[in-house]
């Protein structure tokens, strides 16, 4: 037998009472070591503080705001976003079917409930899904890819339905990684990034490789630093994957249709799969800017990259004009995908069962909404163009007013929900956060937190160029809160660099 | 650079009109090794053909059945158990507030659904929660393990909600895999086990340690056996975990107080974390059988025990009389973790986002069902009733019917939704079935199936005594229907025996 010396254990250690207490099994020390290079700074300690101060706040203690408002984290119904009447009333009917004998739903509204319920064992939203997903509801994607996609074909066979998009990216980042030392999978991701990549990545132990977005050029991708980042990588690992995220997260830029089949190039050429987080779809504001998926254009390019290249592209409930991010719905397709790797994927992803249920019946709705001619369309189409132009609008706005700030710029919110504008902290301030270990923006984002109650993330939990410092803030707050807040943020930015001046 | 020879990929082919094609990036050999190592006999090839057949049947073609029975998963739903009245109500509330000014719905339905969304971001179920869960969620989670217990205290910090139960164990046995080579974390499973643990080890790459249940004694636990596989695989591994399941999972087996007393005792000694998956803890039917939380008895063991042994407990909306799987709720209480781990633990959910809300609703009303006095209690207590004692039935004539073939033996279903029989095979069907490289008991199935139309899963997907076979099948379809095909196993195991000798 191995003793605890001999694996390194510490020895237990005698207490007061001459009772040997037992070590714990699992420490920090032995803990698995790839989870604790995992970071997350969406949810960091930042979003903990701002939890604790509204629970300091509801406790009576004053403080210099009335209340934490949370501009961390795309969750739009948090900010008072309505739902989408139709979807929730077909979740109502699938979720206590004796209401389809309750006159006062709409007939379309029963019909979309009563075929979701057909597609559950026993007409029922508690029996577990196939584990790739209800077959009617990949129908429904594939065919919603096609009408978005100009009537290039979709194969039912090739959409997962996931729980929301980040268990899709996680899922096909297990399926890459591989190899150890130099030969280590690789995998590119934009800076600045969502950090749910660079967790990914840690957990699973691939290396992480970094293309960096052009600021100067409205976060444009440029091609010569995607090969710069991949000569540099390939001298001590194995690049394999591509990630993308269009329109951008943290960015909010929308990539042009040239630089999308530039990128299909470039992988083609480098032997890349790629992977698209095309979450934001929907969410374009910026004249001239419009969405182009990857699988479009990698079907326009012809079958020497249409028969080829490997694409997995990723679609979710949570963002765009429904929001709904507590239903955990999303969606993958996979195109050109070895057979003996799907058929991997499928096993993979019966492990956990299915995705939920009223997820994929949700996901349902967003790609098959109500039609011309059916009862709920016009008040559909109604909700659906508030919700998008406000957004329009908010972009506009923040963009505006952070601009008029000396020490801060942003970039147009071309789409997405997001701004990351680039902030100047003074030397000062630089040196007091270095001293406390902080990293600056972090300083300053904690200090705005403590100060006015505004919960942004700093923009290293993003990653950004070295001696450039941002801050993630969603445009999602109503249009006259996000106003006073962009004022707060400008107050606070003067008031900052003044002290620190 | 690399070249693709240095990395041993295989060189790219010329095509017939010259052109060199694109190798795949992602193929079974360059694909993640261990994602290639997991097996999840639940939703295996059988299950495969079984969709199969149901496609054949519905495209009129002629079987020896006119439907597939699919008795190889818990999906309590899809083989006709209704929900229960009561949560369906308050989810549907939930979905449309609108309907909290239907006077139909009842009024405590109201008051728990307008309680949730209150705990919910704009009070929207669209809206994230905290990753742990939502924190009333939690605090009604923790009041009903108190009342469960006797009283044992539970802290609401010490819940985490999850997407069903197999995203907890998941989480809990990524965190406790650490080391390579004789340092490897080991992890403990009974044989037979529910193959999610198998198949979360591969996938993790820790050593599955396996130690066996006595069929003879009515499938239970031998703390001698769990010495003898802990001590062989100390020679090869570092042992840091054992999993229990109770109620049992294939085998049906509710363990005694004094069984629990000795596991504790066991892992204490030889310094193992405990994870007992008790997601059965209802369905307790067999006379004199009771369901012991592992926390109660630790608890119960004195300070001992209960300040030092490492133990998470994990429940779900799956199973039990409520029967939600489609719905992804669960949680887990963690004891005795180390603060620093927890904080890691807290981190790595956080990536994830949150578990659906919809999820988090439903096992708030699981935790927190109608009480007494209160206008849904009658109905609600009826409807449970009537579910449990429907399955006591089902499993009293499961057992009996079985044990009536000559050639099967079934011990007592005291608990879960299983049988796990014994079935002798023919030595020429042993022949046939390993001529043709396939396990004989999924010959066997694969038989039956084709046969009978009805669905079982091989005991060799769980894991068998070498040389003994087995098969699990469900106790769910409706009594009438359970006889009926209980009796076409009977006479398919006649025929098949038969044909064999």
């Amino acid at each position: 037998n191995l003793s605890a010396t001999r694996r390194g254990l510490p020895k237990p250690k005698m207490s007061e009472n001459g009772v040997v207490p037992r070590a714990k099994v699992l420490t920090i020390d032995t803990m698995n070591p790839t989870v604790k290079n995992v970071e997350y700074a969406v949810r960091g300690p930042i979003v903990a503080r701002a939890v604790e101060l509204e629970k300091e706040l509801s406790e009576g203690m004053k403080k210099p705001f009335a209340e934490v408002i949370k501009a961390n984290i795309g969750d739009a119904h948090a900010m008072g976003q309505q739902p989408i009447t139709f979807f929730r009333q077909v979740l109502a009917l699938c979720s206590y079917p004796e209401l389809l004998n309750d006159s006062t739903f709409p007939e379309d509204a029963k019909s979309r409930a009563r075929r979701i319920l057909q597609s559950c064992g026993g007409n029922s939203m508690g029996s577990y899904s196939a584990s790739q997903g209800i077959d009617s509801v990949r129908q429904d994607v594939a065919r919603y890819i096609e009408r978005r996609d100009g009537g290039v074909p979709c194969d039912p066979d090739d959409i997962y339905l996931t729980t929301g998009a980040s268990d899709g990216i996680m899922t096909m980042l297990k399926l890459l990684v591989c190899g150890e030392g130099v030969t280590r999978t690789g995998v590119m991701i934009s800076i600045p990034q969502y950090p749910l990549y660079s967790a990914a990545l840690a957990e699973l132990g691939a290396v992480q490789i970094n293309y960096y977005l052009n600021e100067e050029k409205c976060w444009s991708l440029d091609i010569s630093e995607l090969q710069r980042a991949l000569d540099e990588a390939r001298h001590h690992c194995n690049p394999r994957a591509l990630c993308i995220i269009n329109p951008g997260n943290p960015t909010g830029q929308v990539q042009s249709r040239e630089c999308i089949e530039d990128v299909i190039r470039f992988a083609a050429k480098e032997g890349l799969f790629l992977m698209a987080d095309e979450v934001y779809q929907d969410n374009v504001y910026a004249d001239g800017c419009q969405f182009h998926s990857f699988k479009k254009v990698l079907f326009e390019m012809g079958p020497e990259y249409s028969d080829t290249v490997e694409l997995a592209s990723f679609h979710s409930t949570s963002k765009c004009y429904m929001g709904e991010c507590g239903f955990r719905g999303g969606y993958m397709e996979i195109i050109n995908m070895d057979d003996e790797v799907k058929a991997q994927l499928t096993k993979l992803v019966s492990v956990r069962l299915c995705p939920p249920v009223p997820g994929q019946a949700l996901m349902d709705l967003v790609v098959n909404p109500p039609q011309p001619g059916e009862p709920s369309y016009d008040n559909f189409i109604k909700e659906r163009t508030a919700t998008l132009s406000a957004l329009a609008e908010k972009a506009k706005l923040t963009e505006q007013i952070l601009n008029t700030v000396h020490g801060i710029s942003c970039n147009p919110v071309q789409g997405a929900m997001y701004s990351f504008p680039r902030i100047i902290i003074p030397e000062k301030a630089v040196k007091e956060a270095t001293d406390k270990g902080q990293q600056p923006d972090m300083f300053y984002c904690m200090k705005m937190l403590e100060e006015t109650g505004i919960c942004l993330v700093p923009g290293s939990g993003f990653g950004q160029k070295d001696g450039t410092y941002h801050f993630r803030m969603t445009i999602l707050p109503p249009r006259d809160k996000l106003q006073i807040l962009l004022n707060k943020v400008k107050e606070f930015h003067q008031k900052f660099t003044k002290h620190y001046s």
